[in-house]
């Protein structure tokens, strides 16, 4: 929830005069995101996202960001679509800060996820992976095996405060993740971070896939567990295989995994557990519990690192 | 900037059966606010407020609020209209809080208010005023002079930590607004907090007051000084006459002050003051400095204070 930027009534005249979406109606600070400064525009066109970036966001990735977006609306992901200004670019300043304007999509994020929305989570990612194959820009995963070692020293002085022996077992962990991590296997453009929050759907059709500011380039299958873990644990934190399988399979009916992915798989999740088990330490310790962020449990991601840790094949899926 | 309650899609649609104002597009929290959770609503009939009740709003005003924005609607006032659902009532549950629809209005509030938008506001304050008139129900201000003390007590130890002697001049200033305070006067509905955020413009045309969570009955005059602090000061503390003149020379036409208003305008200027001074000076106290609420400086308002303490006239006021 954050709007660090503000927009004068001015300054969003002359920035929108640059395109051809009309003029401007109404601006309303969204509560969405806490990287960037997001707003709701409404013009005499329409309805679209404005999207300042903040600090925390490194300018040289977002011709990466909108160059995607380009490319994967063009490719028919319901995603949200860069607007061009009338110099042909989507990316300008506003209020001091890179900007730029999207279509706003329509739908609601599920609060409670149901197996029918994590078929079509599969369906939806697998998809975006088909048309991501031919983005030619890179774009490294920095919070890959190898940026979670910083990260890990980051917290380790505190993890024990947070549980007993988690400095423990998230150094054990750590070292085997970094030892086994998959290699090698078929990578392209991934979303990273494919959470409920992110996904939009009216009625039973999924409507949108937003905030693409952690897509980068990794293996495809990895994307796969992130959701794994988003989409597929009960609030009690155990894991509902009927809801795995139904992603796993979707996802498999439109690019079907390889041997070598499906073996991966429990590995990639335990690493994507630990991934967001990390952030969120991170954060937690560093978030006064005061600060209006709601700080998101970092143990709900050692109940799920400790499922896949156990888990022997795909059967433990629902496969 | 606030959304402390999440709305689940089944809950939304099963609230909205309640209303005849379409199917839900959807839902974004807005970052506006700090006492209760709002959401742009869009719908297959066009875009909407809706309005949870966190925990700091009494239940028991909400039907002098949302009665009171009937009232005004009604009577021309560029306002939020509450929706009323198919049983006629404007206020039900949602997500275990009271919540309401009303209209979403077009504009954009002025970040740097200029004369004219000062005159706007004059003309619009004492326009609210008059379709006030007859609206029966009746809510004290709890953030009168009766109030001051109380917030003050709560600040007092660490008043001289925000600025040196503080507390004295606080403590003066509150003995003698105690024992001056203008009684007596014409008096009815006011918003009470009409600071440009809670103002919407389109172009030059003003086109919507908005958050009415401080209405309430007192001196109508007092409305109009709570408008000559928030929209007639420099960002360097200075008085702008010419704001000032434009702003009441546009209230009286509509509305003459009387002569005791106009006596009595200095002295209510200065309890205008020292009211957001409190709240500030509270907020400033208790909100830690890492909190993502932006606080807002209470010594902006100590100046006004002494400004207003030296007029003599409403010369000073550039009449």
């Amino acid at each position: 929830m954050a709007v660090y930027t503000e927009v004068g009534e001015a300054e969003l005249a002359a920035f929108l005069a640059e395109y051809d979406i009309g003029a401007p109606e109404a601006l309303k600070g969204v509560a969405e995101g806490v990287e960037n400064s997001n707003y709701l525009l409404t013009t005499t066109r329409g309805q679209y996202f404005l999207t300042l970036y903040e600090k925390r966001v490194d300018p040289a990735d977002l011709p990466f960001f909108l160059g995607l977006l380009d490319h994967l609306a063009a490719r028919g992901i319901v995603c949200p679509r860069p607007i061009h200004g009338r110099d042909g670019s989507a990316l300008r300043q506003l209020a001091g800060r890179p900007a730029s304007i999207t279509t706003f999509l329509h739908g609601l994020s599920p609060r409670r996820p149901e197996t029918r929305h994590c078929a079509a989570i599969g369906t939806a990612l697998a998809r975006l992976h088909e048309a991501g194959g031919d983005f030619a820009p890179h774009r490294a995963n920095a919070l890959s095996v190898a940026g979670w070692r910083p990260l890990f020293e980051q917290s380790r002085a505190d993890a024990d405060g947070v549980a007993p022996g988690l400095a423990a077992e998230l150094a054990g962990e750590l070292a085997l993740l970094e030892r086994d991590w998959p290699r090698g296997l078929p990578s392209g453009v991934i979303h990273a971070d494919l959470f409920p929050d992110n996904v939009l759907f009216r009625g039973p059709e999924l409507s949108g896939l937003i905030d693409f500011y952690f897509a980068c380039n990794d293996s495809l299958a990895y994307d796969l567990a992130v959701c794994l873990n988003a989409w597929c644990f009960e609030p009690d934190r155990s894991c509902n295989v009927t809801k795995a399988r139904a992603l796993i399979t979707a996802y498999d009916q439109v690019r079907p995994l390889s041997r070598g992915e499906r073996e991966a798989l429990p590995l990639l999740a335990r690493g994507a557990a630990l991934r967001f088990l990390l952030t969120r330490l991170y954060d937690w310790i560093n978030t006064p519990a005061t600060a209006l962020v709601k700080r998101k449990d970092p143990l709900e991601y050692l109940a799920k690192l400790r499922f896949h840790r156990n888990v022997v094949s795909l059967g433990d899926y629902g496969l």
